[in-house]
């Protein structure tokens, strides 16, 4: 099934926030190289956090392509 | 205009994706305390990014209360 243009922006925002979530969490490690202790428990949770979100954000994408949810035309 | 269920469920889920990443980069400043140089850049990108992927969550979420963006009743 092909997207209409306002489902295609709508997929393409889902899928480009996800992807930023992704790259965000992939350059948590090196900036946090300082961190001891109980920091390291906070960073492992933010980093499978931001996976999580992404993975969220994707299935929504998937929903838009699928139909389930739609975008209206502008009016 | 009150939402049905798998609306309130889109919007909440957007409106929580956003929060938590809200959430995320307020606990980013703590944990890149060792950064130096252009790492200190990175980290305010990083910052700035998910501060502004949370507004973009958010503007969904709103398109969800509007009506704009519907998702369907589960078949």
């Amino acid at each position: 099934m092909s997207l209409d243009k306002p489902n295609q922006e709508l997929r393409r925002e889902l899928k480009d926030i996800a992807s930023g979530l992704e790259q965000a969490a992939s350059k948590v490690p090196s900036l946090t190289k300082g961190c001891q202790g109980e920091e390291v428990t906070t960073v492992l949770k933010l980093i499978a956090k931001l996976y999580e979100d992404a993975d969220r954000l994707a299935a929504l994408a998937d929903e838009v392509k699928a139909g389930r949810i739609a975008r209206a035309k502008a009016e």
